[in-house]
């Protein structure tokens, strides 16, 4: 499709083409929302699709890996709403001369994924395509309806966080494309990059707590993932480049191979950290209560503004972030 | 993927590694069952993918008619265990170099069927592709628990329906590919290739009699898919070809083109009527009621048997079936 259009005004097209009454919630959040099994509950619904050459190169990841990370993705959906993963369905085309081998590797990455997170595979459609691989997978998970969190509900002066450190993935992505020497530091970054560990009792746990205001997950990129939080919140947000949680591993990697770590923090795609806001009033109780909890450090970045747009600073002064967005291959 | 290995195979081998205990029906069903939003009711989930060059020929389906079928299709599957559709997904990778107006066309299509059928759309992915063109729709449905109609239930004496006549959207692909003259009659075989028209009204009617035991639809093919429906039941069967409905219009083109009429019928694919079986002992009131009902023909073509088996009969004798089965481009 033409280069103009992003994935994002594509988003905002289909919303206006598609409203709906019988939803809590439609297009332009982490998942759907759907009314749920008994009273009180609402069911989640989230669907990611991984094509051969753009989110994955084939003779690249290990198969096993490629199954784990069709869930775990969709997991990381389910999780930013403050859900838990219940049941999957997986479609997928595999071109006619694929080794079977190679693609039952991936079926054992799914079924490893389903075990980990107890969910129940129920369905799909396996047909054969001409050339590329083509996986999609849809998840239905559950969640108390009063619990959910969404994205539009930042408020001016929340503190923002994040969970963990940004840009790891990304780091590895960058590792398998510049074709690094192996270290040990390339090694966790390759597995951040292969093996995304969405944590659901930090989802649920976050969900829990009327402190938190707005959340999704990040997956492209701390810059593009906030600006879509504040954009469905109507508000703005300044954020402090030095407060932002960078790996050893991948200064070391930067360091080494004269890439700026920073940029990989705020554009390197497949965190798969949560992204919340949380009342500023509480903030300091409700990060020692986090913290005791996960024997993890919280890590908050910035403030959110009432006027829009989205400011970086560094040492007091305005950063101007003029690198590229995330994207895929 | 190795040839040796069928679609009906890989389910096999999926349903084998991903057992549920959390779900009514997994795996081997039109439609997967998972507990619904009310009591006595439940959701039915199915996912179907298109690629093209092997469920489509880009440049020979109009794209409003794509985005159509790619809803028709899987509100089929709801329809064929009883229920109805109301919450679509829809995952889609399209090629970098294409063009956005034709793609604007198949997003018509899909609102078009989603306003026929009363579907919201709440979500997907849009993702870029290398070469390929895929689309993915999960579809999920309603139903009341009681009046599912699974593929296992058939029982031994069983009278064998189908709902209209066979082998027309089969016939439309032929014309389609090889490039048969415009007729009245290929307009007529084209029309029910491109536009599958499920039957809401029908479905939830023959779902809502106990007289009706087992049932699916109609996509593989009579042959195959008949054979599905009597090994989930572990049932034979006994089908008269003379009673097997062809239209006027597929006669007319086998006619001319010197094509079986009887090779459509059993292997064309894409029918989407339902295929079931209903209780000897009350079947010829359940036609008549279906008939007045309905004012079309309800067409009983074979009886269920209590061997394994799908035995073919002309005239009294045996007629031995050596079609190839449907396969897809």
């Amino acid at each position: 499709m033409s280069k103009n259009w992003s994935e994002d005004n594509f988003i905002e097209y289909l919303a206006k083409q598609f409203t709906s009454n019988n939803a809590l919630m439609g297009i332009g959040d982490d998942c759907a929302v759907i009314p749920g099994e008994a009273s009180g509950k609402v069911l989640l619904v989230t669907t990611d699709a991984l094509v051969e050459g753009v989110h994955f190169l084939k003779d690249e990841i290990p198969p096993e890996d490629l199954g784990y990370k069709t869930i775990a993705v969709n997991v990381s959906d389910i999780n930013a709403m403050g859900g838990i993963p219940k049941y999957a369905f997986f479609s997928v085309a595999v071109p006619k001369h694929e080794n079977q081998t190679w693609f039952l590797k991936v079926i054992d990455g799914i079924k490893k994924a389903c075990e980990h997170w107890d969910i129940s595979l129920l369905g799909g459609d396996t047909v054969g395509s001409k050339r590329d691989l083509f996986l999609n997978l849809t998840l239905i998970g559950s969640a108390d309806a009063d619990k959910i969190k969404y994205r539009h509900q930042a408020c001016e002066g929340d503190v923002i966080c994040v969970t963990g450190t940004l840009g790891d993935a990304g780091g590895g992505l960058k590792v398998l494309q510049k074709r690094v020497k192996e270290t040990d530091y390339t090694e966790t970054l390759l597995r951040t990059h292969f093996h995304p560990a969405p944590n659901l009792k930090i989802g649920t746990w976050l969900a829990s707590h009327d402190a938190v205001h707005a959340m999704m997950d990040l997956s492209d990129g701390l810059d593009c993932d906030l600006k879509r939080l504040l954009k469905s919140s109507q508000k703005g947000a300044i954020v402090d480049i030095s407060m932002i949680p960078i790996s050893n591993a991948l200064r070391n990697a930067c360091q080494v191979n004269d890439w700026d770590p920073l940029e990989q923090a705020l554009t390197g795609g497949e965190d798969y950290r949560l992204l919340f806001t949380v009342d500023s009033s509480c903030f300091e109780e409700f990060k020692n209560c986090f913290q005791n909890n996960f024997e993890i450090p919280l890590f908050a970045i910035g403030t959110v503004t009432e006027n829009s747009g989205l400011y970086y600073r560094k040492e007091g002064k305005e950063f101007h972030m003029d690198y590229q967005s995330f994207k895929h291959f």
